[in-house]
């Protein structure tokens, strides 16, 4: 189990948001993050490579806008909606696009399969994130 | 001088944008993600780090996010213009957040003058980028 | 839980590692790099910030290596033992500074604590995958 | 140009490293990670992207470590001589694989000639830093 839960825990001040939404959304975002990672790397692994490219660079996006926003809505410090909105509303394109990417792919490698999962779940803890800040 | 023109010039197939802005607002991008780890730093170093806590925050976001809108625009590989433009925006409210803060305590500290010239910069480099997308 | 272990056991070539001493690991920097993002962000939000300026600082170091150590041990494709082993001492060196750090302040700050045991287990971590690889 | 020495210059306190060399090094390590994100994208594009995989996972590693390594040598504040040190040897060491693989395909692409060059620049600046720390 990660320390997300924890650390929102330990948070010197009040923030405005639900300490277990936040939570769940980051350790989303964590997972999503590292199954990209994983995903790119396992494509490149593949004999069929040359027709994974689009899976491989999707992933590599969706790992770096999942690692910014993680480190965006890990932070409670003088919160501006505004900023993290944006981010996340970014990070829901990218995971729903990664997503749809490795569906296409999921009947056939495994790891694509898995990597679905993980965009569909921090797309939706993203979702879930935005709603609960209105 | 950065690599980033040389190698939009040697990007094996053709790419939808005009790669003198690309080249630009990547360059914009990797010079914000820096003056912002470093004005971070500074404000650190400062006696009156209590009254900075807002703008090592904003830094930090603008950081990470920048960080991520570089990787991203920097490839040209299956191109999904959703996605581009949903991390520019992103990239836009933070560098607009940051800039702001950095702004106001510019006559204080030098480190903040450079670094919200350095936003101010970077978010015109991206709504170009924006713009030239259309 | 993470996707850590499901995306080794679904890598398509052999690999050279123990997929159950990789998959902790990968866990240990995801959740250490996360944890030092939240301490950072509470160190700045502790009234006592400027007593805090060390951990804020190794925290930032220690969440940088962390990620990017967790994306290289995350790719398995054309491994390369210098470069992973370099990586990992670097990792070992800022989580024992960062564990350091954070033990100090450990009594008086819980997010403290909490992150200074998630420095030592990522610590740990490192050495078992660098023992690993003899 | 880059805001590294400016940055430098207006860092509130003394530090130990001279400020040429290391806003030299800043600049070389920011534009390698930059030219690696490139590279790896260029090479996903190449018809024959199946004999490029080991070239596309140096980049990749490059890129997150350069970065990573970038961040910490642009912090001044509780600089910390052992996890500085650490690091760049970790960065030498990837820039060194890496540089090897691309000059190994710099005759038929000439994204990977150039990335080499920002590899081996790079590589030169964090041993000349290095150097400078003894």
């Amino acid at each position: 189990m990660s320390y997300a839960k924890q650390m929102l825990d330990t948070y010197p001040r009040d923030f405005n948001l639900d300490a277990g939404t936040l939570a769940a959304t980051i350790d989303a975002l964590s997972d999503c993050a590292q199954a990209c990672t994983a995903c790119a790397d396992d494509c490149l692994s593949e004999e069929m490579v040359a027709e994974l490219t689009k899976c491989i660079r999707t992933c590599l996006d969706c790992d770096d806008v999942c690692t910014a926003t993680l480190r965006v809505v890990s932070r409670q410090t003088e919160y501006d909606a505004n900023v993290t909105r944006a981010v996340l509303q970014a990070c829901v394109a990218v995971c729903k696009s990664c997503g749809d990417e490795c569906e296409r792919h999921a009947g056939m490698h495994e790891h694509c399969r898995v990597c679905a999962e993980a965009c569909r779940r921090c797309e939706q803890a993203c979702n879930d994130l935005l709603a609960a800040m209105k």
